[in-house]
């Protein structure tokens, strides 16, 4: 039964339970690592014989050659016809929204003059080629597709190649249609370590990448830790989370079904309610229990509440505040009469959802902005999957012959404190002799 | 001596050749990442007590308490007057342009209004407190500093620790004057994989910090990677490198000395020059071995040069660039007559200099922009420090009673396709029962 702990910041042994509460840490799994790293140097040594040994002996299907892999561009545009047209109009008003938001985001190439000549600036580019991994069978989401897929394009990813695993062989067509409405270039049906070492290193069939971004399993994500450094990577997501705070003007149902909304992703997401009103706090505890029995995932959403879950009594809105921080969570619900009141002492959250009509489910479609958002506490630190995470800046610098003059004394002095001779040289070869 | 490999792309051997040239591996030694595993442990069992400890063992001088390991602001302040003043004016110089750069990156807070009264928006926010390692000893660059606590001060980070170890309890005048002039808030000296261990933590002396930027030694490196998730790191550096594309406008000695500033850094630095005239090529490879032999680091240079250092002859300047994207270098100077020409070719590299007067070690010190950058061809996903690196973003997402009905179909309809029941019924609970 899903049957959250029950907490108040004003009883003595709340900041211990508070604690126990935060203290997740995802354990790497040693033999998950080892398993990864073995495939990892196969594909590195074997390429596209290896992703055909792995994926027959890991995805119950058997492709006769690396062309098997390989998924037609036009299959993915031929599933747009296969699903249903409340559901392709969805994708494509998801994707339109996400595309809409993520302009925003783009960041100009820029420079300035100085008085002598001198140039500076900071060119921003996009990166050549990306991997997108997307999880096949009972996680295949489409949803996550666009929220990858689209920005990379809006930040102008010369080539987006796609992996995903076929558990049986089979395709997910709602994730085929994603990818076409994204304009995602190439797709290959290939999953697990074996998909990020052919990111990595390129193989005969996949070429190798700039970037590898997207979800996936435990294996998934050690191969990807692995590799960082020869490509990049997105962050490695932990379990989701949601923190609701609530006043005596929410909801209790809606509030409920956020937490259950969360709850519902896995065993180990975490949903958390914050509110200062003892009588909202009984009801959504009521709701959360009838409710979670009648979803279809009841079993995962009582594991996930009773385990992992709380609702939590705080003095007020401030204190509220206090606890969001300390948090930091991936999403964070002000679900209270004056949210923009709250907003100044929100220091850390991934995404903030305002007001009673915005559930976060909307953020995880379509309102627009990522659904892909810094877990376990990273939204101290880091930010949700944006243009910017395609992009890389390039440092411009151009002395004038004035300018090295004026520098290069700087540099020479600063290039002897330090030691390094040559520095101050090469600085020195270019100081015009005949000035003071 | 220092003796150049000398390629031309010309030749069957080329294309091996210059795979060998590229093909570091930083190779993480398994020793060394245990040694600092089992120091982040005590540090995260026993505090202060580690610390000491471990800066006893390790840095060669005996703190009689943790209280000796904090170094007074004051203390800082009094080294802006024991150091030379030609050296005090070159730092507060080279501050003053540093921050003028990283201004210009400072991003706004962003939103806009639907016209459903919908409010989507970006939030940008600076880190509450940064940790920033700064290596003792030989290694001890004030300008560094600089680079980094700068920057984070521009971005408007609340408080910015810093710590060195002391060998043999000496503090470098230097680092502490650049910290005063940086505004660093405080300072402790203690270093290696315990001072990395502190920032994570946190102990009764050193507070946790969100992330850790700044270089380091092994140790420091396999301990930021380990503390990685709990906080924040800044890159993991590899051995620096500079490109140098001349034509016949170039002066040899100029380049000569910036391939040999690079090249003293340390014996894996990588320094190479491309270049499609042979005379100017010639004219290098004479200078390089004639100055090499005159810098007081002699000893390093020659193993540079000689063991990852080469001179390219190139077809043309075309070709230069095509395998300037290759080598996605951390500098790259385009030392000829027209190097705007040159600038639309070129995709991937951290810093980029323009013309005969922009020497490397201008950009090292006081151009303006970082010179922390990324190597070994990272520069293809990933930019140099910035302000970006000590902020981060928040999604805001308010949506309208009307926008709730809009969105909430759209949710609604994506969240069944996923198999996400409670997802869909948190959104239809906003969707306006009475609207069609």
């Amino acid at each position: 039964m899903a049957e959250p702990k029950i907490l108040a910041t004003d009883t003595p042994d709340f900041e211990a339970a508070f604690e126990r509460l935060l203290a997740f840490e995802s354990a790497q799994d040693e033999a998950v690592d080892r398993a990864a790293a073995t495939i990892l140097e196969d594909v590195r040594a074997r390429g596209d014989a290896a992703l055909l040994d792995a994926t027959r002996r890991f995805d119950g299907w058997n492709p006769a050659s690396a062309a098997d892999l390989v998924v037609d561009l036009d299959q993915a545009r031929a599933a747009l016809g296969r699903i249903g047209t409340a559901e392709r109009d969805a994708l494509e008003q998801a994707a339109a929204r996400i595309r809409s938001y993520h302009e925003r985001q783009r960041q100009p190439s820029w420079q300035f003059e100085e008085e002598d000549g001198t140039v500076l600036g900071q060119r921003v580019t996009p990166l050549d080629r990306v991997g997108l991994y997307v999880p096949g069978g009972k996680a295949a989401y489409p949803s996550s597709v666009l929220m990858n897929a689209v920005t990379a394009k809006v930040a102008g990813v010369h080539e987006l190649a796609m992996v995903t695993p076929t558990p049986r062989g089979e395709l997910n067509d709602y994730v085929l249609a994603a990818a076409a409405i994204a304009g995602v270039d190439s797709i290959y049906r290939v999953g697990g370590a074996q998909a990020v070492g052919a990111f990595a290193y390129g193989t005969a069939t996949i070429a190798a990448v700039d970037k590898v971004v997207g979800p996936g399993n435990a294996y998934v994500a050690a191969a990807k830790r692995r590799v960082f450094g020869r490509v990049g990577i997105d962050m490695v997501a932990g379990p989701s989370e949601i923190l609701v705070i609530a006043d005596a003007s929410a909801d209790p149902r809606s509030v409920a079904m956020d937490l259950l909304s969360q709850a519902e992703h896995d065993e180990l997401a975490q949903a958390i309610l914050l509110t200062a009103d003892d009588a909202l706090l009984k009801k959504v505890a009521n709701e959360l229990r009838e409710r979670a029995r009648e979803l279809p995932r009841a079993a995962i959403v009582a594991e996930s509440v009773s385990g992992r879950g709380a609702l939590i009594r705080v003095r007020d809105l401030d204190e509220a505040c206090e606890l969001a921080n300390r948090i930091a969570p991936e999403h964070l619900e002000l679900a209270v009469a004056d949210p923009e009141a709250l907003l100044p002492k929100i220091r850390h959250a991934g995404a903030i959802f305002l007001g009673h009509h915005t559930s976060e489910a909307l953020g995880d479609y379509c309102a627009g902005p990522n659904h892909v958002l810094p877990t376990s506490r990273t939204a101290r630190f880091s930010s949700p999957l944006g243009v910017y995470d395609f992009q890389k800046r390039s440092s411009l610098i151009g002395v004038s012959a004035k300018g090295a003059t004026r520098l290069g004394r700087i540099a020479v002095t600063l290039a002897r404190a330090e030691g390094l001779e040559a520095h101050a040289r090469s600085a020195e070869l270019r100081i015009a002799k005949d000035k003071p």
